[in-house]
């Protein structure tokens, strides 16, 4: 199952076999230009987030239209993109055990060997303490921001006075350059309303700007805060505190992201990925496909269908099951093919090894592209 | 991240990075052992479900223990176990499309000529005619289980009078032996009381006698039920009807079937499929560890903490947030190791590429085995 199908180039999306995961390489191109038009418009860099496709090949063609680089969230992550070619990686998350920051340290050296950069991100002092035993000697080998929480009770220093002490530690070494502040609030995203989520980042710029004034107080400075995602970029671009957005499923976007009362300050994106599935088994008032969770991940909700008046009504392992809206709705026969549109994107695609990239729709198209997921599994 | 970490073999578990896939085999070979002892006491055939570890190794492990061969739900589950030595293998699932009933017909042929056995489920006329046809001539080329929806609403014929007729159609073609009658209730393994499966496992005992009295009264015999799984076999072992039972999980078990009240006819059995990961990130009230649902599934609920007194209280892809059970209780300090217990061992262990086998327990083993996820992704 590891062989790539490129015998697939070039026939018609018939004979791509079921479960796959395809691109609509129309809409993921119309998506990659209007939010690259977007931030240069506002002025902010795009840095999107390549945990959520895990491809090399995809990273370098949102640099070549204009993002700065791409985070991820695990160091083997950050490996498998470099070794890809990618040279502009922030590890947006933190790492703690020597060992892997031993790792951290010689992928700064390299790529910066090459004329790229690594950042990363921290939020105790002893992960500070760790990253600098790590790098050595020598100057502004890595980039470091500081996570702060805004909101979403995982990760980051707690208060914006928690900022400082870590600035300070950072500048105190070397190898470490103080880059900025991390500011993700994740769950953010998907706060259905306008409102609900313009409040939330209220919350997210106050706490940004206090720390702001913290460290600047002290005769530091945290040159850029870093942050954003596909639900709430907009805000964030127009806040006046942002430099970069790391907004990643606006490329693909997700069943989730359409569940969203769309905010007319974003541009809006269309569904780019795709689960090909088949009707395996067919019941007076259901049917069955043969893609299930191992095909598509549920902790988003269940995925949607495309162009046909069916919705999940369950989701075991490797099934799907599908009912209609109403009750005089068709169902569709054995054998035809569904399109599911997946809840999450990010992990969606960490179950696949191979992107099955179609040119001219899915339905009338043929495979241009089979894009390998070069990070799948790379966990840590 | 492809590489099988072979460095790891004969270290200590404090070598493994984190997040990792680890198995305590002393606990797994207990679990294997109880399970081949219950299904000789009660002389009914042990086809585990290879969906669950899709690893070759496993498969004959358990075949040597006694089981008659593995279940798996996929063409390309089947072509890699069989491609790792397993011999006797039945795709417990529906396969429609022909190019794949190609693949079917020739896994069948490949098997029987080493001496071994391919065997499948329909529950459509067409499934019987496209099979029969990708089948060609030959006679007995595969075994065909008629799957039977027991209550679970997902696959098989609806009804048990729909049974007969397939029974006719496969008996009328020299390549398929009919072989008996597919049963799994695979949402009664979940139900929280005893007295709950027992009540459902009634209705899947009345469907199937009466499936089989029809088709007996028309002079055709289904020789086989196949079916149960970790949560109610003992109460298919004990059916008399039931053949056969094709539990998986028992070989790991996951913090799903440990919230099921447990029954006192079945074995029990320990968890021997855990998540090492590192407290990357102390807040007053809580700590995240490095392991999200990209390292294991939450379809069936949260992971539980092994040995510590904490709950998962939130999950993303690459984060848990872990809060203990009370407001005195200690919370781990950065960079502390936390045993996660995965809520459904089967999606967990396809997220994984290896699984780390350690002998002598989790806090002082040492690693032993390096098994690998033979069928991971293998979607088809």
């Amino acid at each position: 199952m590891n062989a790539a199908p490129e015998h697939l180039l070039g026939q018609s999306v018939a004979a791509i076999d079921t479960p796959a995961l395809v691109l609509d390489l129309d809409a993921m191109a119309r998506n990659l230009t209007h939010m690259a038009a977007y931030a240069q418009h506002h002025g902010v860099r795009l840095r999107p987030h390549a945990k959520m496709h895990k491809c090399g090949a995809l990273a370098k063609m949102q640099m070549a239209a204009g993002a700065v680089g791409v985070c991820v969230q695990k160091t083997s992550e950050a490996e498998a993109l470099a070794a890809d070619g990618v040279s502009d990686i922030y590890i947006s998350n933190e790492v703690i055990a020597p060992h892997k920051l031993q790792r951290v340290a010689a992928l700064a050296r390299s790529l910066q060997a090459r004329g790229g950069r690594l950042a990363i991100a921290v939020d105790s002092a002893i992960g500070v303490a760790n990253l600098a035993q790590a790098l050595g000697k020598g100057v502004d080998l890595i980039d470091v921001f500081i996570e702060l929480d805004v909101g979403q009770g995982r990760c980051g220093v707690a208060e914006p006075e928690d900022v400082l002490p870590l600035a300070q530690a950072i500048a105190a070494h070397p190898a470490l350059r103080l880059a900025g502040l991390q500011a993700y609030q994740g769950s953010a995203q998907h706060l259905r309303t306008v409102a609900a989520r313009h409040a939330a980042l209220q919350v997210v710029i106050a706490r940004v700007q206090q720390a702001q004034q913290l460290v600047s107080s002290a005769g530091l400075s945290l040159p850029l805060v870093t942050g954003a995602g596909s639900g709430t970029f907009g805000l964030e671009a127009s806040s006046g505190v942002f430099g970069e957005l790391q907004a990643g499923s606006y490329l693909f976007m997700d069943a989730d992201y359409a569940r969203n009362d769309p905010d007319p300050s974003q541009p809006s994106f269309e569904h780019a990925l795709f689960i090909k599935s088949q009707v395996m088994s067919v019941s007076a008032a259901h049917v069955v496909v043969d893609a299930g969770h191992k095909s598509h991940a549920i902790d988003s909700g269940l995925p949607t269908v495309r162009s046909m008046s069916l919705h999940a009504s369950g989701c075991s392992d490797e099934h799907t099951t599908l009912r209609p809206h109403g009750p005089d709705q068709p169902l569709p026969e054995l054998g035809q093919t569904v399109w599911l549109i997946p809840g999450h994107c990010d992990p969606t695609v960490n179950l696949h090894n191979w992107m099955i990239g179609v040119r001219g729709g899915l339905d009338q198209g043929q495979v241009e592209q089979v894009l390998r997921v070069d990070a799948r599994g790379a966990l840590q």
